[in-house]
């Protein structure tokens, strides 16, 4: 590398004991420098290290890679880009471009696009104010964790009754979001509670967000799982191993049609064929009333190279769970039950709940 | 090793280039030793090769780590073991127990123990009785391969019309019987015939039978195919891009339930959401009208060491498919609509047939 090139990757920290209450995305200025901190997710759960992102293309890069993932976690990763953008890069183009890149960096979540467009929105403000919008985000997603718990855990009850055994798939915990988590927060809080009965992790392939980050999250939280191949989640469902299904989404369209990580849709079928609940928990901020439903999503194909490298691959990294199927959605204002016929007008907002 | 121990284990033969008609399991006197020949198929894709098996043991060990499998081919195996046994086995304690261990080697498919049992019971008559039986048993599955193949292509005619686009789960090629196949025999059949449309080669977690074993039969034949993971069957099934689900089973029970490699159940929910049709192809071999339904059938578990290893892990092999989501069971000698209400009793066997 010539010493006039811009230095294009901040040296990760090496393995570190990530400790209990490690935020997975945050602003730093470490050593006076500006940069988007994160937990490296491609490395767990062998390598447990923190990527600082100085630069507006490391971001870009990270999310790309899947170095974070999940709606909540990438909302607020694309919104401190654009700080980053706002802090690192004065010329209007070229931060406009960075602003572009940062949102189109992935199609599927809403999250992105929403939490960059609300950051950008405050750039004629100056550096300063468009940090303190990003901070908000942030901020709110963690509220947003914790409120989704205490309804989640609310409805779990009511439906399952004492000690449910729960299927999860992908990754839904504090690594989705900034920390707590949508899904597995609802799990985490059940567990805390002394009222959880089990949990079936689902490996979630191709990139194995449950084998690795769900079971290492769980693992952490000292909670009791068995994982499973995507394959079997209906299967155990139908054997009567599972009281409920709970996922978190990276999209819920305006009909109730929940868009989640490829894989999902086939619990769904599972849980319907069993009558059993099939709950999605995810922030108001992956609500999208813009998008009538699922079939208007682009849905992102990511190709061969991470399932069957030399192979031709249909690799859609999401699918379309149908509002029918849907038992509820928990967001952190509201639980709606689709499948029983409500919409999103039937249930107004209420109020940001706390457990803590 | 000590001189006096007998050879644990003949050496596989290196890396060949198999031949197009090679037989996945056969009976072999080469260099005058008796022994059970196999293609070995833990080694494949990468590495083609054959294992020459001169004990029992051997032959035990190959089926229950998978380097045979495939429900008539594991029947196959388990017939020729039997006749190794009359070869090899003077005292008839220990051939009793070989023959026991080789009954119990894997239990879901109901091949292997029926197969067992039908040359065992010859084995008074003397070991070229025995080994002729086997061989007549070998002989059956490589005609049932081409008979299927003739039912099968008239029925996906009937039901999806011209060039269908097909999902097919696992590996039920020749490399699952003997030459030919069960659901990948009528796949190529189509494709000889010009009126394939397409396949999706599910993955099938956790041994990728799909992404190891279908593709790489599938470019022998050069049939154009995609790779999918497991979760994104129903997926793609809800978006169009398949006109049917063509399996083979390990065992079909009384009531037509079937019971096949673990995600099967998911693309049959997915295939009657969509109104696909779901069809089973498997030889008579693998009916078992003493078995009245899927929750009376033993589930082979594998444990973690294949799926996740140090995790905790639910890893049944096989799930059981409702009768009442079975478009068709296609046999060497019928064809039963299960969906429809047809039972075994309502059609009759029929003939042989053949497409060669």
């Amino acid at each position: 590398m010539s010493s006039t090139e811009p230095p294009r990757s901040t040296p990760p920290t090496g393995n570190v004991q990530l400790p209990l209450g490690q935020r997975t995305v945050d602003w730093s200025t470490h050593a006076g420098r500006p940069a988007v901190e994160l937990i490296d997710q491609t490395a767990l759960p062998d390598v447990e290290r923190l990527l600082r992102l100085t630069t507006v293309d490391e971001v870009v890069d990270a999310i790309q890679r899947l170095a974070v993932r999940g709606a909540p976690a990438i909302g607020v990763a694309g919104g401190l880009g654009v700080a980053l953008a706002a802090v690192t890069i004065s010329d209007p183009a070229a931060r406009d471009a960075a602003v572009a890149a940062l949102r189109d960096a992935r199609p599927t979540a809403v999250n992105l696009a929403r939490a960059v467009d609300r950051v950008a929105a405050v750039l004629p403000d100056g550096p300063q104010r468009t940090l303190a919008e990003a901070l908000a985000i942030r901020d709110e997603e963690i509220a947003s964790s914790d409120s989704m718990a205490a309804y989640g855990v609310d409805l779990i009850g009511e439906l399952c009754g004492a000690e449910p055994r729960l299927l999860t798939h992908c990754n839904t915990g504090g690594l989705a979001t900034v920390t707590g988590g949508t899904a597995l927060g609802v799990v985490f809080a059940l567990h805390r509670a002394g009222r959880l009965g089990g949990v079936v992790a689902s490996e979630t392939r191709p990139l194995l967000q449950g084998a690795r980050l769900t079971t290492w999250e769980l693992g952490r939280a000292q909670i009791p799982f068995r994982v499973a191949v995507d394959g079997a989640g209906p299967f155990l469902i139908a054997r009567g191993e599972v009281d409920a299904v709970i996922i978190g989404a990276d999209r819920i369209c305006a009909n109730g049609d929940v868009v989640n990580k490829i894989g999902s849709y086939a619990h769904a079928l599972g849980a319907a064929r069993a009558g059993v609940p099939f709950v999605v928990v995810a922030p108001e901020s992956t609500v999208d009333r813009q998008t009538p439903d699922g079939g208007a999503v682009e849905i992102e194909d990511r190709g061969s190279a991470e399932l069957a490298p030399n192979l031709p691959a249909a690799n859609p990294a999401f699918d379309v769970t149908p509002f029918d199927l849907v038992t509820a959605v928990v967001t952190d204002r509201r639980v709606v039950r689709f499948a029983a016929g409500q919409t999103w007008d039937d249930i107004p907002l209420g109020p940001l709940r706390s457990l803590s």
